[in-house]
Order: structure tokens, then C-alpha cells, then sequence
């Protein structure tokens, strides 16, 4: 089966210092990885000046993860694809440790089907 | 308004050829930077071996770009997020210019709000 699946996961509620730090929103990305057994080939990270969030991109050998973080809004948007079978991760939960999320929302969207 | 707009947009019936080719690949994202105004900060590009495709990620001081490929099944899929307001590309006829693509769908999904 081709193409895979995707999850939109957008986080709100979560605590602004942790949508500035590159270590957290980096933390939320390598939870994944190990959750869904996943490899990374590469990465990409940015962040953005002054009060600014975090971008942060892993290129997987199963397709990707992004994520965005939007300090002043108190939110964070998240991206898993994966082009092999896998279990979600556990988005409330993981959100909610490592960015202090108070309300998740995910919905999975399958890729490439006609 | 926090969070912006994602597309998800799969392309079947594409050129197996152009789905390997690194350039053709590259030129979906470059169109869709220049169509809809986007700047880009960095980005990943990966070549499966053999008879695998190309993952290409952008990364954009507006959110991001994403492809895959899979030239065994014809297919591409291809993420466009822009956290401020734009109009979408003009995907069916870029996708079907630059790979081939006879049948393309497009969803639009509102991201980070409550």
C-alpha cells in the first residue's frame, strides 16, 4: 500500500518558554522517533528571532516530522507522515510533558490513495 | 490569526522517470515558492537508493514544503503550509506540467486553532 498515512496533531495551551526552546521542541520530535521506531536521515531547525518560535524538520527514511511553535499564541503545530504501518504516538500525552499542552487535537489523513 | 493554512495535495499517474529525477522533484517546490511568494531558510533533499524516490523538505520562514515520491506506484505527495494568508498554487497543472501527474487531489486544512 502506497503513499502511507499522516497525522495533524495542533497543540494549544502550552506554555510559551517551551515553544522558544529549541531543546523541547527538538525533545517532542526525537519522543516520536523512539515511539514510532522511525529513522531519521536528516534534520532541519530554525529558530526565529526575538520573541519567535521554533521550526524544526526531521527527513525520515518513512516520510517526515515537522513542527512549528507559535510562542505568542500558546500554540504548536505538528506533522507526523509515515509510509510504512505504525501506531500513532501518544500525542495528548507527549504534547502535554513536553510542551506543557493543555488541549490536543490530531486527525490522520491517508496519503496517496486515488 | 495564528496557525495558517496546510494543503495536502497527491498526484497520481505521474512519470516514473520524473519521480527519480533529483531536478524534477526540486522544480515542484521551486514553482510553488515562487507562485506563492515564499521565502525558503534552509532544506533537505533525499535520493532513495535503486528504484526509490525523492523526499524533498523546504524549510520557509512561512512554515514549509514537502514531497515524496513513488515512482513504483506512480504517485507524489506533496504538504504546502504557509502560516500567513496566500492563495494556493495552482497545483493540478504544476504537478501534471513537472511530473507527468493525470489525476490530482487537494485538500486544504485550517491548522492551531481552537
Amino acid at each position: 500500500m502506497y503513499g502511507g498515512i499522516e497525522w495533524l496533531v495542533d497543540a494549544q495551551g502550552c506554555a510559551p518558554a517551551k515553544l522558544r526552546d529549541r531543546g523541547a521542541v527538538l525533545e517532542v520530535l526525537d519522543r516520536i522517533v523512539e515511539a514510532m521506531d522511525l529513522r531519521v536521515v536528516s534534520t532541519a531547525v530554525h529558530v526565529f528571532p526575538d520573541a519567535g518560535g521554533v521550526t524544526a524538520m526531521y527527513l525520515l527514511s518513512e516520510s517526515h516530522l515537522t513542527i512549528h511553535t507559535f510562542p505568542e499564541a500558546g500554540s504548536a503545530t505538528l506533522n507526523a507522515y509515515c509510509c510504512r504501518p505504525r501506531a500513532p504516538a501518544p500525542w495528548r500525552e507527549l504534547l502535554g510533558e513536553v510542551l506543557g499542552a493543555r488541549e490536543v487535537t490530531a486527525s490522520e489523513h491517508a496519503r496517496g490513495r486515488r
